[in-house]
């Protein structure tokens, strides 16, 4: 398997882009990452797009996008698994690369969300349709259920989910890609809407449009366009039941702890090497959750971790440094795209006032529903 | 790059399945593949479908199927380029056997499009929503002018076209899978009602539930499983613009002519090498085209090549010996890995009355929307 390299990051603004389609976005943000790259073509491209069919009824995204970037006649392909589509398209991308089949590949993501759809009920479709929406649940619900049983079962208290909140809007202010650049207290948190107890307005990730893409590469060829070779370390996936009820506890991502491990493995690293992480913080507790399943420390400490700072910017292990998916916003199917886009920032110093100190190892958790779906990728500068 | 095989096959009846939800159909259809292959596990599976959003309201396929398919945590994604959604899956899978990154890896399709979505409208998603779908056209009409443009430009006759769909619902007739199993005459076809002119309903593929799975391995591991190895010669996928109206030529499809050249040249072969085909006869006037653009004659002839019995099971080059999507059915996500399953059923000589003599190098060609994208795969017995 050859070795790959990620050479030129591309992205849109995040947030309600009414003036602009979805070819728009999409097309804005590619063309920024080949310009990026400064590579002269693409050999084939990856759209990660979770619903475009039921957010702006166009199916075929890929070559849709494809036409529309002036790519024809490469092929095209659109990758889906609700919001870790597009964790999911860059894996496909990787392969393409390490496989030998292609030199230099984009992986892409993109979601219109604003535009007319029931967004709750589009969203609710990457849950279990039959035994979990019909009964009328959705996803705040869902998260909601984790929520109360984590503060059940290792006493995370609101406060500490508030914490998470305020780091990431804190973080999110110094990004100027980020849909939300206001900081917020604790007590704006605490006191904001109740949307599904305890999960509050400001617990939960907004609805947002926006694009972003990466070009991926073989590592003969990322050597010729840049000093910092930004390798792909470590690249996993795993799944788990799609619905809640079957599952045997609550306060555990499997799918988190399954990729996890073999993202390490494949990596050589523990978590004890990772400098900093952006996960999937679609709602407060999924960050305090995520963080106890990649290792980072023993089960229940999720929420004290982002008490105390050890996930601040200054910490231990710095989460979210671009303001999470709370902050910068998640138009689904780019937000695992616009994750590793961090990554490739802080690892080659170009994070400005979010950059971490010392960033030679980033991890990227991207997650799809309730964790059914879980992507890690682990990059390393070179 | 590792040489991959096909080493197991399996499929559901393709029609009205109404007693059976998109979960039993694929489930089934995977049952089926994983014990023909005789695996004991498999690493990863890809799940081609086009909009599994649209038509049952579930998005999220790859970790729902997984999950109902009882193999969590594995990686399971879902891959879509509308029609030609099965096809993309076979390449991801492909692509990560090929790697190394993995050995034994499902390809799947499925699509359930009886359940009370608006069927055209769904499948308009395939088609540039934005200036060919709100302007009134869907599929039907699109490849209407497609058949217009070809008729006016070799002479192409309404015979010829109903000859195509003569010959595969006589293939049909002899594939237990296949929705439709009664032979029709030229007249039926040529009398049946108008849908969009010259094409009439005898024309169109039809709406159907199905679903199709395959099992992909290492070379090396192929070897161990059977003594008649399916290997993957060839593979290729390539776009054109989405809308018709883009286009210098109508009667060409692009992507299919870039892929052909592209598959044949990583096969090593020519179209005279290749003994049989399955192709993307959506609509008959499909059928024609691409037989031309896969370069098994030159341009004009596709008409003229079925009604003369050169595309039958005894002719030269024997089309859609399946019944092809007229015939067999089209439940768009199924369709590419279905027409993998005939070229395996052929090269393992277990076709029964539609088995092609002297069947070693079989091709695959899925297509989705109006060609906007092209899949080729071309498999050879070894």
């Amino acid at each position: 398997m050859r070795d790959v390299a990620v050479i030129g990051i591309g992205m849109t603004q995040f947030g309600e882009l009414w003036g602009k389609s979805i070819k728009d976005i999409f097309v804005e943000a590619a063309s920024k990452a080949i310009k990026n790259a400064g590579v002269d073509h693409i050999d084939s491209m990856y759209v990660g797009s979770m619903s475009s069919g039921l957010f702006v009824g166009q199916e075929h995204l890929g070559a849709v996008l494809a036409d529309y970037l002036g790519q024809n006649p490469i092929p095209a392909t659109r990758v889906e698994s609700a919001c870790a589509s597009g964790g999911a398209a860059f894996r496909a991308a990787y392969f393409e690369v390490a496989s030998g089949a292609s030199d230099i590949v984009l992986a892409g993501g993109v979601e219109k969300m604003t535009d007319g759809a029931d967004v709750t009920d589009a969203l609710a479709t990457a849950a279990d349709q039959e035994y979990e929406v019909y009964q009328g649940v959705t996803f705040p619900g869902l998260y909601a259920m984790i929520a109360n049983a984590h503060m059940n079962q290792y006493g995370t208290t609101r406060e500490q989910l508030a914490a998470i909140a305020v780091k990431n809007h804190r973080n999110g202010a110094n990004n100027p890609n980020a849909q939300f650049r206001n900081p917020v207290t604790l007590e704006q948190v605490m006191n904001s809407t109740l949307v599904a107890d305890p999960l509050r307005l400001l617990d939960c990730s907004p609805v947002s449009d926006g694009g972003a893409a990466v070009i991926l590469c073989s590592m003969d060829i990322a050597k010729k366009f840049t000093a910092t070779i930004i390798k792909i370390k470590g690249t996993s996936q795993a799944s788990d039941t799609i619905a809640l009820h079957s599952r045997k506890s609550l306060t555990t991502l499997n799918s988190v702890v399954t990729a996890a491990q073999k993202a390490y493995k494949m990596a050589g690293v523990t978590p004890n090497d990772i400098n900093f992480a952006e996960v999937h913080d679609c709602f407060t507790i999924a960050e305090a959750v995520v963080y106890e399943d990649l290792g980072f420390c023993e089960k229940g400490c999720g929420g004290p971790a982002a008490e105390e700072g050890r996930t601040a910017i200054d910490g231990k292990t710095p989460l979210n440094t671009s303001g999470g998916l709370k902050s910068k916003g998640h138009p689904v199917g780019a937000t695992g795209i616009a994750q590793i886009i961090e990554l490739y920032e802080q690892l080659t110093g170009q994070a400005g006032k979010r950059q971490v100190k010392n960033a030679h190892i980033g991890l990227a958790q991207n997650m799809g529903g309730s964790g059914a779906s879980c992507v890690i990728n682990i990059l390393e500068a070179l």
